[in-house]
């Protein structure tokens, strides 16, 4: 379990001061290493750690690294009978990353161009994980954030009151101006009635998108919400298979959909989400591992914005993204080009 | 890791040799006791009894065991970020049922009892782990199935030709004669327009149900495959959530709603889905832990036949269902009254 930079908070997950890391490292027989990674908010990480050691490993010993769809499924349905989501499909996406980032190395190419190669500059926007905030620091955050030179930013709403909700959309809308794009996000708190309130009094703020806001089991309710709030909806974090993100795009329930590829299995189905939506004519967003998540976006013709992601993990990492004019840009070095710095995250290591 | 009492077979989990199961006990201040398990096929029981020892239990311990419905909740969304099904699923299951064996005996009475009692004779069928099985032992089997005293059967299909499969269920349908209750059980295996053909194909040998004809997670393919094929579907034993159950039962993708206890998250869960299914006029059939499904059939109004299922858990029980005339009925001892031998178990645990 490692430390958040501060402690953050969001309506369903409350007060957060740690975060989960699984990291895999996988070598070939040349000695090419790939690095994956998935990480964990409340709970399961060591269930991860154990499904990988336990029951992914085998399959991979000895396998070819080359033939990672092959890999990939032979995971999936090994798994199937306790996954189709879930845990399994945290493993299998630290699994997957790890390959895909081995073969881009062995290749010596990065990632984003292996998969594609669309455009290296994404457009990045600041994840507020602040809904316990207080209004003056939630406006001062906004302000580093601006100063950071993002373009784009997204604060956290779910409040007991939905008036203090607006309270703090209008102010932060005050501060930012017109030109700034802006994102409210309600982690599935809403009953989809107070959902549809919410987005027609949000919608006078011009907002971006609303993400999450009811629990994303409700496929109809999502259509509902966007609908009749008439403010585009962003989700997909929750979902851990490639026919949950089917299911609620055909529904209409989406406009921006949010894969992460540490929780949804991994590349391989991230880049199925990304092709799905495109077939929609639908943008994709991210969630964490915002170092990953550049790479995919910078390789498909339909990215929206990058989140850059409030659990710090910049700390630990030998070359942490950065901003110009609202923009990051995917590296050219090799794999996904994210290095962790071991000897740091060792205190933090867990058996 | 338990053996077999032979090896079973179907058309997506291949050659079985061994299951795993993970026991929760869980015991009240005035020393009253409560008995859950799940169990897993191919690979997870470490990871299901890591989740249970790490991030379950601390939520457990000096809880008030009474408020089952609050401690399943708190669970539910404590492992939300790595749940919604899945592992996360299975543990939660475990320890739901634990709870509510629990509370029965604490309260001297019989889970079926306790859980509203409609009719403690539910008719049961034998479930057949078979596609790999030569058709003159698959005949066997299904006459020592008759000479147990039941009178309905299940048979898998997905062999890899269809053919094949219309000579077994040919064989089984002219060797039990009209009477007998048939179903057959794809495991997952079919692309829906297979599915269909093989539907149609079946229907000529009234067959009561087709289960899993194809991917789960295939919702729209479900209710193709039952309006096209024409032979009612079962589906559920890979669902994890209610809501999975809501959108399959909404689509009309599925007559019999087959939820596992043991996997669905528990007697929490199971209930609301019965519910559910009542609410569309549709019969609920059992999948897996027959002891446990036995006590929740007889409690329910729109039960259907229970599966008997076929890793024979029998060998650790004291007190092993029996059959007269094609039904078992649901005991009188308090909460779901199995006992299981761990004493007998202790040679297959695992750290």
């Amino acid at each position: 379990m490692i430390p958040l930079p501060t402690v953050l908070s969001d309506s369903t997950h409350g007060i957060m001061t740690h975060f989960g890391m699984v990291t895999v490292r996988i070598t070939d027989d040349e000695g090419n290493e790939g690095l994956g990674y998935t990480y964990t908010v409340n709970a399961g990480s060591k269930a991860v750690a154990c499904l990988i050691e336990e029951d992914i490993k085998p399959i991979l010993l000895n396998a070819d690294e080359d033939c990672i769809e092959n890999l990939w499924q032979k995971s999936w349905w090994h798994l199937h009978f306790v996954g189709r989501g879930g845990i399994a499909a945290f493993a299998i996406a630290a699994v997957d990353v790890a390959l895909w980032d081995l073969k881009a190395r062995s290749f010596k190419t990065p990632l984003w161009k292996l998969m594609g190669g669309n455009n290296p500059k994404v457009k990045a926007y600041a994840g507020g994980i602040d809904l316990q905030m207080p209004i003056d620091q939630l406006l001062q955050q906004t302000q580093d954030n601006l100063a950071k030179g993002l373009k784009a930013i997204k604060m956290k709403v779910g409040r007991e009151k939905l008036s203090e909700d607006i309270d703090r959309v209008r102010a932060v809308r005050e501060l930012i101006g017109d030109d700034i794009t802006f994102m409210v996000d309600a982690n599935m708190i809403w009953p989809v009635d107070v959902a549809i309130q919410a987005a027609r009094k949000m919608a006078d703020y011009n907002i971006h998108w609303l993400e999450e806001p009811t629990n994303p089991d409700d496929i109809t309710g999502y259509a509902r919400i966007q609908r009749e709030g008439g403010v585009p909806i962003a989700a997909g974090e929750n979902f851990h298979n490639l026919e949950e993100f089917r299911h609620l795009i055909s529904a209409e329930g989406v406009t921006f959909v949010e894969p992460d590829v540490a929780t949804c299995g991994g590349i391989t189905p991230w880049l199925k989400i990304a092709r799905l939506a495109e077939s929609y004519n639908l943008q994709v967003t991210s969630h964490g591992v915002h170092d990953l998540n550049l790479q995919l976006l910078a390789a498909i013709p339909n990215g929206s914005l990058l989140e850059i992601h409030g659990f710090g993990l910049e700390r630990f990492l030998k070359n942490p993204i950065t901003f110009v004019d609202g923009y990051t840009t995917a590296s050219e070095r090799p794999g996904h080009g994210v290095e962790l710095d071991f000897e740091l995250l060792a205190q933090y290591q867990t058996k």
